[in-house]
């Protein structure tokens, strides 16, 4: 099938490239750890239990849940940061996860009145306002609609918000872990707008949630006709109850809170609403007191998963995998640098995995780490050239007053012992 | 920030598109049933409670769950099957989902010995046999190893197993559902082989699980150099207890029986193995009573998920979305060919999303149904031209023998009352 000499041959120029890629020494080490540990292993010396007696055969529970053992891999919510649960938020585990895509049951989520529980047959979305003709639809009447595929990240727009004055909480998962990244199945909005038909000047669109809070936000007609869809799936399966089932708005590349759960009604209008959660929240409040609004776009941002304070080193010195996450809502990311050292030295990381526009992309450095003292930051450029700054940078420009749009570059400081935290560095 | 004009022309052009898409007759009829059905819907003239009254704070247990009303998209088992669920299946409910990834939850099982228990602490991977130096590996280790991030169907080689010797399942989940598609994260196995030192002469790799079963099968080296993975996550987390946790072998492309769970052993030598689950099974019985074995790859195929048995058409004549699931074990599909006549017609469906190699392809094909019978089959063909046969072809060359590698075209009848069931039309 192959011969010897070609398999010899790959081999040696993959183990030359991995040797070259910066292992070298670390990688002889682990070798030499790995075959130490054979010799006196009961682990490979003796048979195990789950070797010896059949398991559990296919499942009675039949939709699958995670190991016993990843029990600690959840959403987590840090109860002080809001009055009540009904307006709150809880954050994905980044530093657990590796990829592009966010399991469902890891997805962050923010709600403004609880969580809505909407029997789909119950489920109607109307298009009103300056349209030729009113329409009501079904979920029946809008799976009859042509649908696109598409993996896209939401980031919510006070994600990293408490680390505008200062690093503040602890861990990956508290300061970056509101934003998630999967694939929507939906209907195109611009479908149902074509449907109803949209009179001359309607240039903005209401959206409107079904929930307590009636979330409720304006969005450009031109953005709607773009690549907003109305979404019914999330990673192949109905929405999660927490993400608007049965169906959200999805709004590639902008804050996640206009990406209205529980969609109930779009109004297309000839200007933006003023509603409460376009004015009072989410918008951006700047030194000399006005706010910023309209400021939909979340930048181009990264941040390291691991090594970070809930992933600390224990392995000691040696090969370390260094990984994180990039995106931009402006489209694709183009390169992602990474330092060790604070900021003196910058390497090009190793973007692995589909690189799709407005969708998380995975970056990894690895190192030979010497065991000394790290300061860890990553800077992300997307493809219209948007470099990622330092949070300095932003602050000198906007100030400390908002709680929004926070894209700066953290720092993780990994100690001599492995463990991490959350710092500043200038 | 956009004038009238444009918008008013993108969404003429956006109806035009739409409606030339052969929808028109449908698309109108709907809009005239959605605007009837505003007047007296008491869903849209009265206030539903969950608008009324606040729904349940961010989610207390913390691993989220699918919507109650979705209890019924699980996997599923046919119990007079197998004579045991230890050595069983379950099967993906494929006329459930959307889009190309399958959720983690949903992934369909099969064991050989029962699922194996295993404490990531207490696994260990070995590399024996014609190397430099004999490996033994923790988790901790193979994290140290640089990542990739891939999406890969995995199909059972037995997947339409059933059906060699006619219709004989109801149901796209029973007769297709031994597939599914997810992102895996891993180690590529070339690196581990090259830390290991492959000696000359070394051109098999024997892959061996940790269950009951010691599922054991021969993979050719040059398998193992190219694009075999060591992988630890499955969309973004842990791999679930049912696929190998904490680590398993991915084949990309090839029969989902190799991508050997539980993996604690890769042994590497000059010849094939020729174990149990690679003679006794997952060889192909031919109509001489010679068994063709080693046929790993897993051919060009592909079903329409809906309309199907299980989703039948429940909103009558109009638009209709017909949308369907192709791969091929030899990388990416190019086309998908559709007919709603039972193959007098064809016409080219649209594929959406992501189009990977080895990984699913979405298709839809929306048509405007005139409520008369139809015989639904799908027929894919993949970037080196291999084209999807149908089920005599293939019986005229391999006979009924075998239950494997079965990739037949797929016939569903449509009746006049939107009911489906699985037939074959010659």
């Amino acid at each position: 099938m192959t011969s010897t000499s070609i398999i010899d041959s790959a081999l040696q120029r993959s183990r030359r490239s991995f040797l070259k890629s910066g292992l070298a020494g670390g990688a002889a080490l682990m070798a030499g750890s790995a075959a130490a540990r054979a010799a006196g292993d009961p682990l490979i010396t003796e048979i195990q239990d789950w070797n010896r007696y059949p398991g559990d055969g296919v499942d009675a529970a039949p939709y699958g849940q995670p190991s016993q053992f990843e029990a600690e891999v959840v959403r987590r919510d840090v109860p002080w940061l809001t009055a009540d649960p009904i307006s709150s938020i809880n954050f994905t585990p980044l530093h657990e996860l590796d990829g592009i895509i966010t399991p469902n049951g890891l997805c962050f989520e923010r709600h403004h009145g609880g969580k809505a529980v909407i029997a789909p047959a119950d489920h109607r979305i109307i298009i009103n306002g300056m349209v030729d003709t009113p329409l009501v639809f079904t979920m029946e009447d809008l799976k009859r609609f042509p649908r696109e595929n598409r993996i896209y990240f939401l980031e919510c727009a006070a994600n990293s918000g408490m680390e505008w004055r200062g690093a503040q909480l602890n861990g990956c998962q508290f300061t970056h872990g509101m934003v998630h990244c999967v694939m929507y199945t939906g209907v195109p909005l611009r479908y149902l707008l074509a449907e109803a038909g949209v009179k001359p000047g309607g240039s903005w669109l209401l959206a409107e949630g079904a929930d307590a809070s009636a979330m409720t936000r304006s969005i450009p007609m031109d953005k709607a006709l773009d690549d907003c869809l109305v979404a019914f799936k999330m990673n192949g399966e109905a929405l999660r109850p927490e993400q608007g089932y049965p169906v959200r708005l999805v709004v590639p590349g902008w804050e996640g809170n206009m990406w209205v759960k529980w969609l109930r009604r779009l109004e297309v209008g000839d200007a933006p609403w003023a509603q409460r959660e376009e004015t009072s929240k989410y918008t951006d409040l700047m030194p000399d007191g006005k706010a910023r609004r309209h400021t939909f776009l979340m930048d181009v941002k990264s941040v390291i998963t691991s090594p970070s304070p809930q992933a600390p080193v224990t392995h000691g010195k040696g090969p370390l995998v260094i990984t994180g996450l990039a995106w931009s809502g402006g489209g694709r990311i183009s390169r992602v640098d990474v330092t060790i050292d604070g900021g003196r030295n910058w390497r090009t990381a190793r973007i692995d995995g589909p690189s799709l526009p407005k969708a998380l992309h995975r970056f990894y450095l690895e190192i030979d780490w010497d065991g000394s003292e790290m300061f860890l930051q990553s800077r992300a450029i997307d493809e219209d050239g948007y470099v990622q700054p330092t949070k300095d940078a932003l602050r000198a420009v906007r100030g400390v007053n908002s709680i929004y749009h926070n894209n700066g570059i953290q720092t993780w400081q990994v100690r001599t012992d492995g463990m991490v935290e959350n710092v500043e560095i200038s």
